[in-house]
């Protein structure tokens, strides 16, 4: 501007309006047109989810004969065209995957790795890492193997595990109607307390895993862009279970120690009314009771205000209940679902997340549950499971062991038992040291305070202090605030559900050196 | 810029340089601005997927207790944060799902039902609907049914149906590693010739079933709004594994009857270079060998000549050979495995599509495979099979099957038997009565003529006699330009390896009135 005006004060002298045209349409050209241009050719390279990502590299075009398969080099269209209508040349572009896939990759690739290299062998490997990182359970898994082993055999005739004629169709695949029948009446045991509510097998979708229900579910409610508070901790596999294929945002709804991380209406509130003034569609609230990593089950007064706060906006309510049967043996567990029952509540817009990985501990089977009271959701996501449906053999072996509820009654008990006495050993050996840990009512998982080992309060020290425990110290834990989006770097969780005693007590051991006033 | 230059004109009394000022800002608001503004009014209330949708229905808000669940209003964000703010009222909007699960829904809803409701029972119904219209394979079944119950047993420290240890961990979802070991040497034996070609297990992923390989794979190799190549006659099902969630667009090349529905590179490059004139971004060619629903097997020089064009055009080949081990006996299945073996071309381009669902008839053990040769495809897909795992106590018990290469040899001639012998027995019968069909080397199915019995040649007309053949005269088939794009109305597959011998005799006989020149 500054520039122009003196100029054309100059220039005006004879051709006035030409210059007056010119000059305009130029500066135009500098000032708009241009950085457009160039916009557009980012936006080319990009979509939505991709705009997080630094600007693509220009492609490469050699002349090669094997690809690099490990080059992240992004082939925008314009040169896609442009190498193929070349099509009698043999100058080839490398192969690449597409932009958003590539995005999945990097979002990974500084993840804290699950699985150390280095794993703890009683025999093999004594001083290797105990893998305390991973919320699974193999308290109870005994109970199933003897369960299957006495029920079921391969005589022609008997319940077998070898009947394949539910095997060669193509049967609804979000479960077999007999199976989602049996799995409707054992959610009623398990997470209806005892039946004191009853699901309906209509509502229930069987996918392959929990986190195909999680996406399917989101995928249902929500556009790309939309979002979806989620109280902290939480568990890291919404990031990937929410945002990777379906676009939708997690906004987090901070929540602190000195609260021993419970979520209120208050705090949903306040996240919530932020959003909006941001801009934001907000869908859905996703509430986990027990939660992971803190182990907290929410109470009815809780359940009900947030219920009342979802419904009153006319957002969703999702119930992540995948620890319901993991509640330790003083604590009752309350499903939304109960709340509903006594409430004005609209239902469909009420949904349960569940499956048995944790309840049952039978991960491998892959068996997620959506269950829903919107119709159109079980109709979408009905038609969607074509891409997530679970072996109907394997339900097929489950649906006896499941329909069996003078066993299930005494697994749930003998699984609350042990869960209950294993947390119990993990919190007493704690307590010797001094070492602070959250309160919890259930869960696989302690959720331990470390933070008087880190140097300063950041996450990248909670990362370096990770790496260390695992490393030096032989113990795999999960870092609170780079893998649950905990808001207070130093938490981590201990998950005491996957070892056996001796082991777990080897890894307690190994960790006294983090007690306060202890030289690590 | 746009006030200032011509004010400053006017004030030095000079109107040619302020007209020549306002005239082309004027043009430039007219041109630019105006249309920029609307197109942004009109991309808030659109996604790139729901571009194909008709606009949004305004929401309705309602006093409601009990929600409506069949309701298809759609909530703009604009209502949605309206209702949000008024959090004090007790006047809620019905619950709604997203656009895309709508959308689906939608697309759905003109669907030709393939499972009809008066099946047809031998002793029940036998006047019941035949069910010829879904490609499934139950003719070898018996011989997987045999060898699980004669090698598998639950005696412990056996090989044994109840080891539950695989089945606690979060192993590698995209397939135990023993298992894609098996996967990969079976691979080598059904559609690598009888080990002619070998494959890498590490170049192996196991997914929940096809639809979940094809996904998966289209959403690593393409951004929403690229382009897939499809041939003529395709399935279904490659609409909805590639358009629904990954939003990728099919092209289908027209392939026709009198050429026996074969592609050509002639098709292709045609097709392609359409797609590119209409701005379009070409990412594949998907081809099936053996085709659905044709049946069509490729032979060397097609797929070399196939392979030279996707690899000068820089394009990746995805090769559905789902059906490699349905052959019949006087023909020769090649892979594109095979014909990059001796080839120069890039192989991190070339995918394969492969699964048990067909050539063991498994549908439900939902086994699906990727085999790429891009390991930035093999990373990426690897951490989305935490959607798509497959039960890996089902894959334990395959395991052991897939590796008894002797068992694996005679199943396969068998199988090979089996089908060429029901094929046969359905061209006979077609011939006997002068129904036409197209030529065939492999697969489930026969591809019937019944062009003589349209009153017109349209898809309608198609649609009508498709639902005549199932309700009047009790046999399901597929109609052909309706549910395989099939660009001349007229033709139907009919799958012959789903029912017994009895019950095709009798779908064979119901058809005879279809026969030129027999009054329907």
């Amino acid at each position: 501007m500054r520039i122009i005006v003196p100029l054309q004060g100059l220039l005006q002298g004879r051709s006035g309006l030409a210059l007056g045209v010119i000059i305009p349409l130029l500066s135009f050209y500098f000032i708009q047109l241009r950085p457009k241009r160039s916009q557009q050719q980012h936006r080319l390279n990009t979509t939505p989810a991709a705009e997080e990502l630094p600007p693509p590299a220009a492609p490469a075009v050699t002349l090669k004969k094997e690809p690099l398969l490990h080059d992240h080099h992004l082939l925008s269209p314009q040169h896609s065209e442009e190498a193929s209508s070349s099509s009698t040349t043999t100058i080839v572009q490398e192969a690449t995957i597409s932009e958003r896939a590539l995005w999945i990759l990097r979002s990974c690739s500084s993840e804290w790795t699950a699985v150390p290299e280095n794993a703890y062998d009683e025999m093999h490997n004594p001083t290797g890492c105990i893998q305390l990182a991973v919320p699974i359970n193999k308290l109870s898994l005994d109970l199933i193997q003897d369960w299957l082993c006495n029920h079921l055999s391969n005589t022609p005739g008997h319940e077998t595990f070898l009947n394949l004629e539910e095997v060669a169709d193509y049967e609804f695949l979000g479960g077999l109607q007999r199976v989602r029948t049996v799995l409707a009446n054992f959610m009623g045991i398990v997470i209806g307390g005892g039946k004191r509510v009853m699901f309906d097998p209509a509502n229930v979708i069987i996918t392959a895993g929990l986190s195909a229900a999680i996406e399917m579910l989101v995928f249902c409610l929500a556009q790309p862009g939309d979002a979806i508070l989620i109280p902290t901790p939480y568990d890291s596999r919404f990031d990937k279970d929410i945002k990777w294929r379906t676009q939708v945002e997690i906004i987090p709804v901070p929540c602190y120690a000195h609260d021993n991380f419970s979520v209120t209406r208050g705090n949903l509130e306040t996240a919530y009314h932020s959003a909006l003034q941001r801009g934001m569609t907000v869908r859905a609230v996703l509430l986990s009771t027990p939660s992971y990593p803190v182990g907290n089950v929410l109470d009815r007064a809780t359940l009900q205000s947030i219920l009342s706060f979802t419904h009153e906006n006319s957002i969703h309510l999702i119930s992540d209940e995948v620890y319901a049967g993991c509640v330790f043996e003083d604590s009752d567990f309350v499903s939304v679902a109960e709340i509903l029952e006594s409430s004005e509540c609209d239902r469909s817009r009420v949904h349960i997340i569940y499956g048995l990985s944790k309840d049952l501990g039978v991960v491998g089977f892959q068996v997620g549950v959506l269950y829903s009271w919107n119709m159109q959701v079980i109709a979408a996501a009905s038609k969607l499971t074509r891409f997530c449906g679970t072996s109907s053999h394997t339900q097929g072996i489950l649906a006896p062991l499941l329909a069996d509820e003078s066993f299930i009654k005494t697994f749930l008990t003998k699984n609350h038992c042990r869960i209950t006495q294993r947390h119990r050993k993990v919190v007493t050996a704690l307590d010797a040291v001094g070492i602070k840990f959250a309160k919890s009512s259930g869960g696989l998982f302690c959720w331990i305070f470390l933070g008087h080992c880190l140097r300063s309060s950041s996450q990248e020290e909670e990362t370096r202090l990770c790496r260390y425990v695992s490393e030096e110290m032989g113990v795999h834990l999960t870092p609170g605030s780079s893998s649950c989006s905990c808001p207070e770097p130093g938490w981590f969780s201990l998950c005491f559900a996957g070892v056996d005693d001796q082991t777990l007590n080897i890894a307690l051991q190994r960790l006294q050196k983090l007690a306060p006033g202890v030289q690590y």
